[in-house]
């Protein structure tokens, strides 16, 4: 059996502030393209479908068309989870009306133990678990389970999917969570502060493969059969290097046989140009992909007029200059300097704000030492 | 053949600052309820199941749980069309894949021609058509039709499913429009501004049934078979003394047989109390339907101290309190009246919004003679 593991969508998504839309329906075009020539027995989307819980409602009408294409014209189901982007119940309407047709959106407890069955010659009955996204609160409040942290709160999840699972077929889980250790890029939201969002591999071994979504570099954490895809498409500058596609992963009568990574192409690139002005442009000019999604820094020492004018001339689609190379970019990094408070100056800022007081000195000494020690481990 | 009719449930709606959502479950499952005990082939939503095009998740939720026990549960197919409240490419999501499961959702031209058929003993084949929510901009667009008002919007719209009638089948229409003579509501948003909202009834003579909705009011218009059911319950307080419910239709083999009104009842009434406040004070204490939605009208012809927490006192969900007695309502009364500018007044300030400048002495002139005429009209 062979089946598409996606995620991090993120339809309806703005970078800085231009529309992606038209760039996700391109390389959606891809994948759908790839299910066409080379059939597949199901789809699974590890959450973050949407960039956020009220999408545009062009995003929707995306998401539409290509569930229509998927399961109605390629007659291939597809699995989904929300994921901290989503809106679980938005993204749920209809869901039991849904089944029939091969999609699947798993957005709540109870839908998370009724799997998805799907036959297969090679691997035989293959049972889709997903837990849609769910924070400790959620999970406290559903389970009567003191969980403190999202570590706690998968393990409970993952315990109560056990007790259902059936050992003559072969499991998969999809689940939307920061797995410990995992290679994390500028665009994801974090889940919280501080890194109790961290969840352990090791609840996720008993399953024959684990479909993870919301980092959004491709990679396996702790074993080959637990991957995330990574996003669909780049969501940051600082993802230039990255792989962007989805993993194919084959599952025989022994379980998880193999994971593949397969690269989809967005019609812009998200680059990061460094250079003099001049340079850029003579660049620019003979570039076939001048019209990606671009950084520039301008390493020029003296003050340009209009730069950003003079650069969408050939590169019509700069996003974001930065000068570090001129004057001006030494108040730039003072200003950025100001900006990068300490945790302490954070901290007495929310003190404030909150008590309407200033800490007192032995309170602000206690501080200090806690922040200290905090930032040694 | 039975169906029943409803429309404009408005889910999520608030009134003045309430929610009504725990009011609308409550009426709804009476609905359902009444499914149950009366099975019908059939139930079709003219349109307003939203109050407005992004609805809260609790109004989807609740939506969610209503198609799942009607569809699902008492495997009875639901047909509906988005109205002027809903937004038409959000309440079809999924439309396609829901329809397997007996959930229709016509919420584009293309679906418009592809009638849900059902079969009956009765009545033999019945197809369903629903026209979605369409303004002359969007009828323009979509067919390259120069039409200039409603009315003739819904004319070309009711041409192109003529030309798909097939007249051996019975044929019902879905239509959310302002059809010419009806009786409108204060809860009711305009369509347009002036009367270009009006839509004959002509246009909808050669239906077997129409299922209209966007009045409130339950009531035909022109003949017996073109009907608007009304609302789900009372949405503003002059909708007092309306019935509410839905129409429960029958067709035969000659077409329209038949159309019931069927009362629900809302847990709280809307209702409006008049007199001094020491009566309604000493009627309330004795009121069996004391947390009814009141408007109450205070007679009184002294100043009061705090008389909204005197009548919550007794009556918990008193919304809007006015004073026509008091002193105070002469101040009221002069405010009002500074806000009922005339026609002229309105289209000068429109201009000078518009264009900058006054209206020279011969624009103004000309706008009075031209409003002069109307107004006779």
């Amino acid at each position: 059996m062979k089946f598409i593991h996606t995620s991090d969508w993120h339809l309806g998504r703005q970078f800085h502030n231009v529309s992606l839309l038209e760039d996700q329906s391109a390389v959606l075009d891809q994948l759908i393209e790839y299910i066409a020539q080379h059939p597949v027995d199901a789809v699974v989307v590890a959450g973050d479908i949407f960039d956020r819980s009220v999408p545009p409602t062009a995003a929707v009408e995306l998401l539409d068309q290509t569930v229509t294409r998927v399961c109605g014209e390629l007659n291939t189901p597809m699995i989904i989870i929300p994921g901290n982007h989503d809106g679980a119940q938005r993204l749920g309407f209809g869901a039991s009306q849904m089944k029939q047709a091969g999609l699947h959106i798993i957005s709540n407890f109870k839908q998370m133990l009724e799997p998805v069955v799907l036959e297969s010659e090679q691997a035989g009955q293959v049972a889709f678990y997903g837990m849609p996204y769910s924070d400790p609160e959620q999970v406290r409040f559903a389970f009567g389970a003191d969980v403190k942290d999202y570590d706690q709160a998968h393990q409970v999840l993952v315990e109560e999917i056990k007790a259902h699972l059936q050992h003559a077929q072969k499991n998969v889980l999809l689940s939307h969570c920061f797995v410990d250790g995992g290679e994390s890029s500028d665009s994801e939201r974090p889940l919280s502060i501080g890194g109790s969002d961290r969840v352990s591999a090791d609840h996720f071994r008993c399953f024959d493969y684990v479909a993870l979504g919301h980092l959004h570099q491709p990679q396996q954490r702790s074993e080959a059969h637990i991957r995330y895809s990574g996003s669909l498409m780049k969501y940051s500058f600082s993802e230039q290097h990255q792989k962007k596609g989805f993993t194919l992963v084959t599952l025989d009568q022994n379980g998880f046989a193999n994971a593949e990574h397969v690269a989809l192409k967005a019609p812009r690139e998200m680059r990061v140009l460094e250079g003099e002005l001049d340079d850029i442009i003579a660049r620019g000019k003979t570039d076939p992909n001048a019209d990606d999604y671009l950084l520039v820094r301008l390493l020029d020492k003296h003050a340009i007029l209009n730069p950003m004018d003079k650069l969408r001339a050939v590169y019509p689609n700069v996003l974001h200059l930065e000068k570090p190379g001129m004057l001006i970019g030494v108040e730039q990094q003072m200003a950025q300097a100001k900006l990068a408070r300490s945790e302490v100056d954070m901290f007495r800022d929310f003190f404030r704000e909150a008590q309407e007081s200033e800490l007192s000195s032995a309170q602000d000494q206690a501080l200090s030492a806690i922040v200290k020690d905090l930032l040694k481990q």
